[in-house]
Parts: structure tokens; sequence; C-alpha cells
């Protein structure tokens, strides 16, 4: 059994990494601002990160072999510009410190793929610039860039994943498929670009198995945690609207793209499937399918009273 | 008449630029642990830029209109892997905000030639591969990543001038120039490498206008500060030991070179030369002339009681 430190263990990607990493059989030691439900082989950290001392104080006490760390500020629409992302970089380089001092010895971050300059036909860990466009990209950039000297320094053994794009069940309702499919759910019409855009969108529960066969395994360095997979994102719409019975209400086309908006945002997954050997394994039809059924009950929950007003059920 | 903030105000660099600063007719807002000298033209703000709130309250202080922020962990021997580097990330990223906000529009930050992979034989800011192999040099880069990106989001503009090697009167006893020199004064015999290996050396009191006149100018971006010619290093130990008058004494070669250490290091000046329109006036000769001048009559005055133990004078 191996003591996993987990933060942002109730954020979106962290709940499903939760599970998974009791399916494995370790000890999760799992930190949020507020608590989840009690299970056997948890034992929760109430904790903010950025306050001073925290990191320190939850790594003296958690005393993990491993830690994967997914916390970061997250809000939608406000993440981009955020000035708590520079705090985060701060947060994450204690915590990795504290850590590693305290004897840890794996240590798997999440970072993103607004750390590559957009643009590239394919985004390749060894290949690709990095030059961010924006201050969260730039804020997880710069983290990776100081935890990777960090780490050689403690005697950590890091890797950084950068996440793409991401669906499923629970997301917030203000990202594209949970707006989309909650949308066209109510009976309302859904107004999209053309869609034209290329996007590498995996369902949240293969990127959680992704960063946890990340963890489990030796590979340092930088991986793209992505399908490999990237359509056009009105593909993606069309699938949600057969999936809603409502392929009528869904208008692509009736907004302009965004100015500067990147035609491919695709991934070069050889490290993920070749040197960490994770392959996914829901395909997107079928993870839409399940999403779009899940917002379906959750809709008719709320209707009924049951869900809270930020759209996640309790 | 422009007001400054000034960083590391006490330091080898920032003592010279204070100088320079105030021959322009700037106001500067100087910032050091100890306060130094009264002049005038100069308000002193005793102040650890590590402490909580220490930055904010600084900028508030100070309301300036261009900052110049050399201040970092430095002791030698000691700056390569100190965890002090990952404190300064945060502490420069939250005075670079407050700055902004504040109004302030124009900052140069100091940068190092360590940030760059080494090995090239021109090191450039635009086309050398940033990676650097020690915590001192990624902490340095990750600060400058976070720092574009943020200048962008509060509008003020931003250069980072990367400092190569540098030498002169005031340097620490414990680097390069200044040991062989105090050791060859002293009548010790003093024992090298063979001095193969070449680098970009920089007369300090140079190192600091090229900083105020980058900081003058409206050039963003990382610069290279150095002087453009990166001779064998034991051509300039065979000048101090000339200028010593203790040739005999010095012994190039005894030593063997340290594993790993790179033959070149040289700087890519065009920027620098092209677009800030700087170019160094202190020649090598000229400029160790001094600097063994200066130690010489510090060593005297040292006989005479009359140096502090750390080899500068009040």
């Amino acid at each position: 059994m191996t003591r996993v430190l987990l933060t942002g263990a109730s954020g979106f990607v962290g709940t499903n990494a939760l599970d998974l990493l009791l399916d494995r059989g370790h000890e999760v030691h799992a930190v949020a601002r507020t608590a989840g439900a009690e299970r056997p082989g948890v034992v929760w950290h109430e904790c903010d990160l950025l306050a001073a001392g925290a990191p320190e104080g939850l790594a003296r006490a958690a005393q993990a072999e491993k830690l994967l760390h997914l916390a970061w500020y997250a809000t939608p629409g406000r993440f981009w510009t955020a000035p708590e992302n520079e705090r985060w970089i701060d947060a994450t380089l204690r915590l990795l410190r504290a850590f590693g001092e305290g004897g840890g010895g794996r240590a798997v971050l999440a970072g993103t793929c607004a750390e590559y300059a957009w643009g590239e036909d394919l985004l390749s860990e060894d290949l690709t610039p990095l030059a961010p466009a924006t201050l969260y990209g730039a804020c997880k950039h710069a983290t990776h860039v100081a935890a990777a000297a960090l780490a050689e320094q403690v005697r950590v053994s890091l890797a950084w994943g950068r996440i793409f794009f991401l669906y499923g069940p629970r997301e917030d309702p203000s990202r594209l498929v949970a707006s989309v499919a909650r949308g066209l759910l109510s009976g309302q019409d859904v107004a999209t670009t053309d869609g034209s855009q290329r996007r590498d969108f995996m369902h949240v529960r293969d990127v959680a198995r992704a960063f946890v066969a990340l963890l489990d395994s030796d590979v340092e360095g930088a991986v793209n945690i992505a399908s490999g997979h990237a359509p056009p994102v009105r593909d993606i719409a069309t699938l949600i609207a057969r999936e809603a019975g409502a392929p009528e209400h869904l208008l692509l086309g009736a907004l302009p793209q965004r100015p500067g908006e990147p035609p491919v945002i695709a991934a070069d997954v050889r490290r993920l499937g070749g040197e960490v050997g994770f392959h996914p394994s829901i395909a997107l039809g079928r993870g839409i399918a399940e999403t779009v059924g899940w917002w379906r009950s959750e809709l008719a929950g709320a209707g009924a009273g049951a869900a809270e007003p930020d759209g996640r059920s309790t």
C-alpha cells in the first residue's frame, strides 16, 4: 500500500482520481477546501493551499510517498487571467519541496496545453516551443521550469501532465460540453460557432486514469494527457445534439469564431502511449452519450428540487 | 524627473546603478535590508522583500514610474542551490503586480545567462534554448516566463536583462577576479585551472550602465547584458597577475577543470548594442587594472585596520 497525497481532490479530475487511487489500493490523503465524504482508505485534509504555511503543514501531516497535485485556481472564465495563478506557483513549489524533504519520492503535477505555442499542428513535449499566450499558461509553465530543478535537488522523481480538453459528468455547467448538453436538454436553441476548430477532448475518467498511470510509472518530464484525436468541435456538438434528441436546436455557425482562436489544438500522445503505456478507453461517442445521460438525470432531479444551485448534486 | 524604484540597491550592481540613476537626474527609491548613506535624490526603504506583504507595501510607498529590480538571493557558493531562489519568484511577481497596479509603466528585471542551455557557442535571446541546469537558473527563468505574461496584463513594459560574468571594485572577495587579485596582492601562490574556458566578463559599472540604458529605453523582452567578448579565463588571470606584479605566483593549470564546466559561455549582444544602443566603455585591460588597484588600496587599508571583515570599506 502506498500513501498518496492528492490535492484538488474535490475537483473535476480530482474526484475521479480519488476513486481510481482507492481502486488501486492506495491510501489517499485527500486535500480540499471542504472535506468530501468519509470513505475507507481516505484521510481528508481541509486546507487552503494558498494560506501561509499550508503546503508545509500539509506535507508534514500526510507523510506521503507519492504526490498527485491537481489543485490550482480553476474558476471558469476567470482562470486565464486571475492573479491567483501567480500564487499557485509559490504554493506548488512549497508543497513539492516540503514533500521531497519529508521523504516523498514521486510527484506528478498538472500542467496544461496552454503552455505551448498554439498554432502548430501537433503539440509535442520535446519539439513544440513553449510560449504561453495567457497568464494561466505562463504560470503553469513557470511552475514546471522551477519544479523540475527543485525536484532534482530534493530527489523527487517528477512528471508534469499537460491536460488538454476534457468533458464528462459533473463538469462545471459553463464549460463547452456541459453547456451545450444542458441547453439542448432544456429545449433551448443553442448557438455555437461553425465548430471548425479542432480540439483534443478526453473523458475526465480517462484523464484521471492517465494521471494515476503516470503517477505509478517512473516516466519523468512533461507528458501530454490527451486522447490523440482532435475532431472538429462541431462533431462533438452534433453528437451531443443527437444524444439529446434535439438536433434542430443546435445552431452551428450562429456565432462568429472568437478572434485569435487557434484552428487546431492537437496533442502528440506518443509519450503517454509508448512510455507510460496508457491508452484511453472511453471513445468519444460513448463518453458523450454517458455525459448527456448524466445531465438528463441531473436536470430531471433539479426540476424536482434535488440539485444544488451550481448544478452539482450532493 | 522620473521616480525609479531600485531593489538590491546595496548590492554589487545596485550600488553602481544607484549612482548612475542619480547622475541621470532620476529620483531613486532605493531598497535594501539596511539603508545606505543618505544622499540628495535618494529615499531609502529598509525592507526584506521576502517578508509577507513587503513587495506590496514597498510598491505602495514608492509610487514609482519605473522599476529596476536587481534584488535576489546572491550569497556566493550557495545561490546556485539555495531554497531562497523559489521565494524570490514569488516576491518578484508580487512586486511587479503591485508596481503595475499602482500605476508603474516600465520595469527591468535581472535575469542570468544560467537560464540558457550552455554549450552553444553564442547564447542568443531568440535562438538558444532555455534549459537551465541549476535551481538558480530555473527560478530566474520561471520568473521571466510568469512576469512576461503578468506585465502584459497590468500594462507594464518589461525587459529582462540576462547578466553574464562581472567583476570590479567591491566585488565579493570569494568571486573569481577578486580572489585571484587578493591572493596575488597578498604575496600568495594562486592555483587555478588551465583557464581554457571562455567567459564573457563585463565591468560592473558597464553592467549597471547597461541596465540603466535598458530601463530608459522601450526595448522589451530578454536582453543579454554582456560585453560581446569571451576571452579564455587564463587571459584574465594573466592580466590580474601582471597588474599585481606577481606573474610568478599565478599557477595556471595547477587545478583540474571542474567536471561539466562548459568550455564557452559567450553572449550574443546584438540586442543590447543594436536595439538598446548600449556599448561597454571599459576595456578588460583597463577594468582589471582599476580593480587590482582598488584591491591594493583595500588590502593596505585592511592592514591599517580600516576595512570591515567582509572586505568592503565603509
